[in-house]
């Protein structure tokens, strides 16, 4: 999938990403040569540098002035005497003297490196200012730097372990699909051992520390694209880089790799403590929220949630629809996983008559084949293979979860029969452990509930994959474009746009909005509202103003001349008795447009995602109902369509007096065109368009507030 | 707490219940001597007869027509055989042959039974009749029985193991405050191995099973009252005796004890896989949440999280706030935490000034005291114990949490030292394990969300014991109900009670309407509109029209003569010309009431709580903007304003166009008086008040539905 090309960015990184050191990542990752700088034979140095000692095939170089070999291996003093120009080196050195010795490996022909050294931006001034030095350099030299103030990484594929995330005696992990990708070192240490633990099957292990250049979203970019990795699980406090984070989960959908993400500092106590910790904005979690549905990345609630997720996905299975068979003994475990799995999507449907027939012929008289499939405790175990292997064969589920109490031999050689036999997904949930059909990929949980919410994920990452859908670069109206900003430019140094500007702007969006004259009198008020016809609003129009409902700048309902003239006269003399020193603008004459429902639709730019649609509920209840739903532009008209399907958790289009489909449409056609503003006018800060009210097939824009930066 | 008698209910069991067996539970459940029938050398009647001959201090019988003793045990051929009457017959024959043994020990004087056996209405008619035969024994001698189809139960303090929950050969779980409570037997028993592998001290196992005369509601009733009982865990399906389940749970509060449920067959799918399997109503998932807030029970997600709560409940720490400690070696995981925290209602404070700088200096530059508190990797370990008890001592945290990657003998020794200092809640996180911290009864997580969600549940129980109000009992008004059933009588044996009628009824119990007057030719109607003054609305009044606005039997905004007669010959012309065979009441001629905001307030009888009062937000977005709170009659007005305090998730009193504090106290004021309505008139199945307008000081009702049980 293309990327569309943003006409204009506010992404401050999109710029120095341009000129970043990716083209050296992939020497740097997959080098033939190494040097650890401050190899030693005790403390980091010396794990470190065993850690690459123990089974790194290529060239290997200890780097140490006061020392001729480091673990029997010929060491040198500095990075210019090593005998060649390796493909990376590992920094273990204080921080003071990491910025001089990066200058001469990127000055050597050096690939690139990692620094795992501490005391830098999370350090005061000083660091902050050396770690400078060493981006500075990394963007100079397209010489990729991973940390500093992270442990390193693992690439167990070419067997390159720069880490000290990995003890040096721990058996390599199980080389697999996955790569574990943490910006945080001592959380990814841990993630990586429990992934490790839980039966994930690990190739790639990365911690970006404090990113002076390679990001989590740099990195992943590299990352998805290895043959080796089929699932990402990643933990980070800050997203750096969004247009390539966003740029990275479309590939990664297009590749069908699932990304598992669990960001901290998305609520307001936990932006406070990665505020403090990392000094970057974690930005809203409602956005980021958003970004990952509309991406496809596979938020996780905690890092137990992602590894359980990460863990069903990792064996390729994917399902073709939503439909759980369970296998249980107890009916109740079964009534409890069946709502466990409508909380997550999922159903647990009675299964086809003829397979309901054939596995109830299997159980005990008051055993049930509806599914759950319940053998009740009284089952002849004899029949166990049966029931197990017709549930996963009937073409009445998608996936296949047995609740085993205790997985004894006979148990677990009926799982490995049945694995083989289907290529649906199976998990097995047990009480303790069953380390047999664990060990053959066959994910295993010991909470029921944990089992099903991973199908869960299967299930959505599955669909996701059928409703991917590609979202063509959008095209920039140069002559839209100077036709809005000669409108705009009459606006300059106004804290935001007149209404009947405002409306104008729209309409070149393909907004439609109401129609309206503006009336600098009574007499040409009343021959206004006579032209339009029907009941009029008035609204005063004028920079001292935004609030007009607010400030009495409003009146609505008028009909006839008479009621029009009085309205206009009085609401003026009011104004203007409570504001003596107000400029007006004019007084716009506006038809009332009939209300069966009100919408909302906003753009708002996001500190760190930039633009960002909103779509909700509008009119005066906008902040009691709340399930707005937010989009990033570029997006296709079937994503607007479902996000406006998703408003107020789909009530809106699911009651009896919410919108119909054709008004979905509209609303959508009306979010398409606000995105399309967003991208070509970078000047717009903010869009409120409330109400659109709708009623029939008509939906009309009546108010708008524009703010443009200064 | 006493409860309120209810002058009539609709509580099928609870006539049953005032007949019920419970005065002999404490001689079942603590017996002194106990007979096995159907004891064997084999199978379940020689396990649950080992696991009593095992411990149990009392006497013990065999009960074997085919053997002279079982195990060494002199065996009788009957119950009528046996030397006493014993405390407690458990019984493991086959179905058919239960009945009677059942009429046989309570005719012998025996205390009561255990009925492990299964094949009652699980199985069929023959079953169910059977079943229905012991219920009848059970209630006519005041002899209770659990089961049949359970798997017994385990009274640890009295070492009475009368279950094969419990494998004979298993060390006894470690006695403490913990009771477990399962509908279901096999699932009983994974709970209960579960919660002892997860470190719960358990003094009592219960499994109720098809539930013929003790269901979990009762047995908790006896269970909560024992002193050796802290904490509940509970798994069910289905709720019988609902009167007995909210009193069970007001009980527990006032004792300080935490009731932790999980139910399945919550949601429809559950509901469904419930239903085939235990044959009764598993009722609405939102009416079930609404009781446990009300009554103080902790719902938890999965067993894996009841198991996670009991085990930092099970301490009798409880929180002064909602203020959590946090101690991290990575500002990445501290951050995670403080987002679990606020998912879960706890804060992660900034410690106080004296505090913070206290741990400042104990800490390494780029570490931080703010909390979390982050000692980062490069910490001094010296100043371990300083800095994790300083931030367990201050006053500015209630609970704390330390997340640990690994510990060791420094960790756990200083893991004590603060337990020892402190009576807050401590829970630690950790990697993979703590053993030596877990024997002390000090709770350890795995995962650190886990860990920050089980302190969230301490809190907000510690929170509910300090909001905890007596609710009394509702004085019936005899002379309102004689008033009240003269009205309705007048509607009897129509569909839906006249809107004028309904109002009247809802003026009777303090619920403001709007003015209004019926009107039965277009002269009244005016004379009507001018004695209302201002603005009307005109409303046909047919038991043909249920749904008015739908069908054009209403006429809104009116003023003035000509317009009100004009309204009124229109709208009846129009309605009998759609509807020729209809019969019309009256017109409603009604005052116009102003709206700022309007409220739904509604009575349904939910099929297993019966009475619930709904609140939420009125008019016709009612379907799209959810939120609705449920509350059960009775309830304090207190009670009531939190209910609307919650309505669209807190929004519509915090909107700046939402709800003021005083026209909250009306709203709860008429959710009191429906409240009232729902207890004196069983007969009112349902009132649906939509909307109540509310503008200023002033909450009217203008439009209501009312519906009797024929």
């Amino acid at each position: 999938m293309d990327m569309p090309q943003r006409p204009a960015s506010p992404d401050p990184d999109s710029r120095a990403d341009e000129l970043s050191s990716q083209p050296g990542v992939e020497r740097l990752f997959s080098p033939e040569s190494v040097a650890v700088v401050g190899a030693s034979e005790a403390g980091l140095g010396s794990m470190v540098f065993q850690n690459l000692h123990r089974d790194f095939p290529g060239r290997l170089y200890p780097v140490n002035p006061r020392r001729s070999e480091v673990h029997g291996v010929r060491a040198y003093p500095t990075v210019d005497d090593l005998p060649e120009a390796v493909d990376m080196a590992v920094i273990l050195t204080p921080a003071v003297t990491v910025p001089d010795i990066i200058e001469h490996s990127a000055a050597r022909g050096i690939g690139g490196a990692v620094v795992l050294a501490a005391g830098f931006a999370e350090a005061g001034a000083e660091g902050k200012s050396a770690q400078q030095r060493m981006t500075d350099v990394a963007r100079a030299h397209a010489f990729p730097i991973v940390g500093p103030n992270c442990n390193g990484f693992y690439n167990g594929q070419r067997k390159v372990a720069a880490t000290f995330a990995i003890p040096v005696d721990m058996d390599r992990p199980k080389l697999g699909p996955v790569a574990v990708v943490s910006q945080s070192g001592g959380f990814g240490s841990y993630i990586l051992l429990k992934a490790i633990t839980a039966g994930l099957h690990v190739s790639w292990y990365l911690s970006t520390g404090n990113e002076s250049d390679m990001n989590v979203a740099r990195s992943l970019r590299y990352m998805i694209e290895q043959p080796e990795v089929g699932v990402v699980l990643t933990f980070f406090e800050a997203v750096r880089s969004p247009e390539v984070f966003v740029e990275v989960a479309a590939r990664a959908a297009e590749l069908g790799k699932p990304v598992l993400a669990v960001k901290a500092g998305y609520t307001a106590e936990g932006s406070r403590a990665a505020l403090s910790h990392t000094a970057s904005i974690a930005g809203s979690g409602a956005v980021y929220d958003a970004i990952c549905k509309q991406y496809g990345l596979i938020q996780a609630s905690s890092v137990e949630q992602m590894i359980d997720f990460g863990l069903a996905l990792q064996t390729g299975r994917r399902m073709a629809g939503r439909r759980l068979g369970v296998l249980t003994q107890s009916g109740g475990s079964g009534a409890l996983m069946a709502d466990v799995a409508e909380t997550v999507g999922l159903t647990v449907p009675v299964l086809p008559d003829a397979d309901r027939a054939h596995l109830q012929s299997l159980l005990p008289s008051f055993g049930s084949a509806a599914n759950p499939v319940d053998t009740t405790g009284n089952f002849n175990m004899e029949n166990f293979d049966a029931v197990y292997g017709g549930l996963a064969a009937s073409d009445g589920v998608d996936a296949v979860l047995p609740l085993i109490w205790y997985v004894g031999e006979r148990e677990t050689e009926a799982t490995k029969k049945v694995w083989a036999a289907t290529d649906k997904p199976l998990v097995v949930a047990t009480t303790l452990s069953a380390p047999d059909i664990a060990a053959m990929g066959i994910p295993v949980y010991t909470d029921p509930a944990r089992a099903v919410r991973a199908i869960g994920a299967v299930a959505a990452f599955s669909e996701s994959m059928r409703r991917r859908e590609s979202v063509e670069p959008p095209r920039l109206d140069a002559d839209r474009v100077t036709r809005v900003r000669a409108l705009l430019e009459r606006e300059a140094g106004q804290a935001f746009v007149l209404e009947s500007v405002a409306k104008q702007v729209l309409a070149e969006y393909g907004i439609p909005v109401s129609r309206e004259i503006i009336a600098d009198s009574a007499d040409a008020a009343v021959a206004a509202a006579r032209e339009l016809g029907g009941k009029v609003a008035l609204k005063v129009l004028s920079y001292g103003l935004p609030h007009k409902s607010d400030s009495g700048a409003l009146r609505l309902g008028l009909q006839g001349d008479a009621d029009v003239r009085d309205g206009y006269e009085e609401m003026l003399a009011s104004i203007r008795a409570a504001n003596p020193d107000i400029k007006v603008e004019g007084v716009l004459v506006q038809e009332m447009v009939p209300a069966a429902v009100e919408i909302s639709c906003g753009l708002q730019r996001d500190p760190v995602f930039g633009p960002m649609i909103a779509v909700g509920i509008g009119g005066v209840l906008i902040e009691i109902v709340g399930g707005t739903v937010l989009l990033r532009p570029p997006f296709t008209q079937r994503q607007a369509e479902h996000a406006v399907a998703r408003i107020a958790e789909g009530r809106l289009r699911t009651a009896s007096r919410g919108l119909s489909e054709q008004q979905a449409t509209v609303i959508a056609k009306a979010m398409t065109g606000l995105g399309a503003l967003a991208l070509e006018l970078p000047e717009v800060d903010s869009v409120d368009i409330n109400p659109i009210r709708v009623d029939g097939d008509v939906a009309k824009a009546v108010d708008a507030l524009i703010v443009v930066t200064a």
